[in-house]
């Protein structure tokens, strides 16, 4: 394991160029247990470093992303590269996450398909990718793989760490299980379970995949079709839910693409269908169907309060230790605020230090990965006062 | 055609049993001509009466269906039944479509698949079922084929009609349309055009149908399997827009079926996930995939405000001469209350006679759909007021 950390390239308000890196975790004999009772004889988990971890060891800052997010949480893999990691906006020196004070670490979670080990890995037991003999997978063991990830930096405890949606999620995890390790934490557009319609979103996106003839039980990575257009579906349903009804209004309204009149047939021929196709496709090329089945399931199967709580989220927040920042937006109707004010009641029920702001955004539950001043700024504030109060 | 209504079965409450009846039209040589610029040469209508036509013939009400309805509106087919039609609880002696005082009529839409002519039934040209060469539809187009039913029943104006969800906007476009025919008028649950989250939620279910292997580009009628699980899958993302957030909380939770804890596998394992299922399998058992791609289309091609008014929706409703009642639902995400308010604002804005209800319930789009007593009084003192201003 590389114990320096990623150069940071004099460019202002970039993290810079970045590698991908992997490392692969000391797992004891039997592996890694996971909660369904299977266990993992090898794991990598793809990671990206920002920043420079400072000697104390104590200025760490785990991002952690959403369903179809990665490890590319910032900067470049390339000069010439077009696209940054998914939350550039937020990472870099001078912004909210200051690449010149904090060392930021972003894995692949458990279970992923953007290096991390998955369904899509090669399964030491057959010498094949795993497909559907993959375990399944919970919130909880992605966590604890991350965790190892952690330690092996020499990280005890977390200055801070930050997530949207599934991350968020995940957060929320970290808190409950490693209470000692998270020094202050941030939930975004987020939730401590979800609610029966986004499990009906993530099983009829699901379903899309497994009807897909090219799906082939999850064993199509040595066929020359994949599941492409099962996966598409799932990625179209899933973007709706993402989007507020306001910023599609705005975004696309009831336009035609590239004529004035309708064509009377079945092509596409509303701007948003067209938009809608485009993410699909985009998506198949960058995403493994499997990953989406299993990590749709772990996000269902997450339930704060029935595994900290008994049932009781405020029981459960009862082990959280962290400074906490909760922030939900307005039009997000996927993970909407009432439940991020679910979560903010259990902490304040146990007295907990806890901040929640709902933001005003059009922009639905995606706002979070959206760049936005706001956003920055209030992140910025909450790191700087703690900083400002106890140094990293 | 029979000009004799169904006899009404002395059942309390009930429109009784209940004959579903098909109607030829009587078209000109050229056939009946399509908004999309072609032409069907044949056409049938099923239809299913409730009440009795007076002499005067003006106590006629046209009922008109959503996107998966039909003629079916109330009564029995068979006394065994154990179903009855869709709008049971609203139709029947003494209920607010009050067959003892009027004549209810309702017809199953052009391009629909229980009974009328649509992309199910033979083409004349080829002697085989018409597939996708069945020409695109429009709302229009299926009202001015209502319009036909209605006048071969001998009736110049409607005493009132009613629809919910399309149906609601079916009866927008009649009274746009045929402004004299219509003296007063129901809208449930419906606008005067979708909004872009609508036709991409039309266009995802699309897609799943067109993507299933046994759809064979709509040339299913004679192959051994139809496109099942596309028209399942569609359905199942229709029925979560159908429903609230809220009702979903009630009605599953996060409840597991017939299980106490997570399987940890690919099933349904949650309730919510066996409900959609179970939706998804009864629908593909009573309707033909195709029937919802040209339907959906329809739906999505409606504009009132761009057909009659230049973009202007206020302009359009200058043309409306009926009573209005419009009503839309507190919990219903798909077609909001706002697209409501907007239609009733430009009846106001042309000081049509409109009153406005949004009735709370947790019942999402569906809630018209669902046996309420408020629903009931309140169709039946619209009809009432009017009845006895004027008699029918």
């Amino acid at each position: 394991m590389a114990e320096k950390t990623n150069p940071i390239i004099a460019e202002s308000g970039s993290a810079g160029i970045i590698e991908l890196r992997k490392m692969r975790l000391k797992l004891p004999a039997e592996g890694f247990n996971l909660e369904c009772g299977r266990s993992l004889k090898e794991i990598e988990i793809a990671y990206e470093t920002y920043g420079h971890l400072n000697a104390q060891k104590d200025n760490a800052v785990l991002i952690l992303h959403a369903l179809t997010g990665d490890a590319h949480a910032a900067g470049r893999h390339q000069p010439e590269d077009k696209k940054t990691g998914w939350w550039d906006f937020m990472i870099g020196p001078g912004k909210a996450f200051d690449t010149n004070r904090y060392f930021i670490l972003c894995t692949n979670v458990l279970g992923g398909c953007q290096g991390s080990t998955g369904p899509s890995s090669v399964n030491p037991e057959t010498g094949k990718p795993y497909g559907m003999a993959f375990p399944m997978l919970t919130i909880g063991d992605m966590v604890r793989a991350q965790k190892m990830v952690v330690e092996e930096f020499g990280v005890q405890q977390l200055f801070s760490m930050a997530g949207g949606s599934m991350g968020g999620m995940a957060v929320l995890e970290w808190m409950l299980r490693f209470p000692d390790s998270v020094r202050s934490a941030m939930i975004f557009a987020s939730t401590s379970q979800l609610s029966p319609q986004s499990i009906a979103f993530n099983e009829v996106g699901r379903q899309a995949i497994i009807s897909d003839p090219h799906w082939q039980k999850g064993d199509y990575y040595d066929k020359e079709s994949r599941p492409e257009t099962g996966l598409a579906i799932a990625r179209m349903i899933g973007h709706i839910t993402y989007l507020s009804e306001k910023s599609m209004d705005k975004k696309f309204g009831r336009r035609l693409q590239n004529r004035e009149e309708y064509g009377y047939e079945f092509s596409k021929e509303f701007e948003v269908e067209s938009y809608l196709h485009y993410q699909g496709l985009r998506f198949v090329q960058r995403f493994d169907a499997n990953t989406y089945l299993y990590i749709t399931k772990a996000m269902d199967y997450y339930n704060a309060a029935a595994d900290w709580g008994k049932g009781s989220l405020e029981k459960a927040c009862a082990r959280i230790q962290a400074k906490t920042l909760v922030l939900s937006f307005t039009s997000d109707w996927l993970f909407p605020s009432r439940q991020s004010k679910e979560l903010v009641k259990a902490l304040r029920q146990n007295n907990s230090d806890v901040s929640y702001l709902e933001m005003d955004s059009d922009y639905g539950h995606d706002a979070f990965l959206i760049s936005s001043e706001t956003l920055n700024r209030v992140v910025d504030s909450f790191l700087d006062n703690l900083y400002q109060s106890g140094g990293a």
